[in-house]
């Protein structure tokens, strides 16, 4: 057995993009921050979100049926803390930043990294959370190239280009 | 419609760490680098793993069971590159970096950030790919600072310890 203490210590090692995942539709407007996204399939282009059952969030996704994965640029970290902060109304989370809508109604954010707008295609329940898997209607690009990630508890600045290896 | 090449430009855009999957047991050995896990819960320890059903790796991992998940340190790029090269066997692979192990007797790698020995307790194949839910039965924490991350195409380094903000 790994104590949940020992297995939050390892988990904040492994680095990970920040995503703010919004929604619209008849449940009314959706937007928390979330780390386990990661990519399932590219052909259909279909990628999986872990969400709490316990947020309230988690009702909203499946109210919607809609979502959209924003994948913030470095200087979003605000952006993160403000959708991951509890309490915090939707109006106050949406009221920072710019957003506009894609193929499904649900907010994109102005100058994400990237932002896949997606309908919810299954969702898996298991323990405390749920996998939602989603196809990708429709994928908007941003130019900037530095990316924020989450690492060993901080928000951290990743910068793109051609620096690196392959 | 998302194509595949709108679809994969879109994902390069999403910062990941980057871990080789190992999984040890009557199957045999096995070893792919891979950047679609995260986590699901934190009690039980379960994180996700998306496999390629067209890869022998994904029966190897069906045939054993088990897996241990390896995120990699900066400095482990020649690694990730190995054990993602078509053709390269797993003997050549596992002759890089040093191994140990932990609960499952699947190859636990010597300065990872952090490895999570699991075994799989479900899966699910959707299309193309399997999410494999496992476990960790047992977490060991690396004493490096730096992270190895793919973005933008490239891997990177990323530094851990008090920079950036929480």
């Amino acid at each position: 057995m790994v104590s949940r203490e020992t297995y939050r210590d390892g988990m904040a090692r492994m680095a990970a993009a920040v995503n703010v995942i919004t929604t619209q539709g008849p449940a009314g407007p959706g937007g928390f921050t979330a780390s386990a996204v990661c990519s399932l399939t590219d052909d259909p282009a279909t990628l999986l979100v872990c969400v709490n059952l316990s947020s309230r969030q988690s009702e909203i996704l499946r109210g919607n049926g809609v979502l959209c994965v924003n994948t913030l640029a470095a200087d979003q970290a605000p952006i993160a803390a403000m959708f991951s902060t509890r309490d915090v109304t939707m109006e106050a989370r949406f009221a920072l930043g710019g957003w506009s809508t894609l193929a499904t109604g649900s907010p994109v954010l102005e100058g994400a990294v990237v932002s896949f707008d997606c309908r919810i295609v299954e969702r898996l329940e298991r323990g405390t959370h749920a996998v939602i898997l989603c196809e990708a209607l429709a994928v908007q690009l941003g130019h900037g190239e530095a990316a924020l990630v989450y690492f060993d508890r901080h928000f951290r600045s990743m910068t793109g280009g051609d620096q690196g290896s392959r």
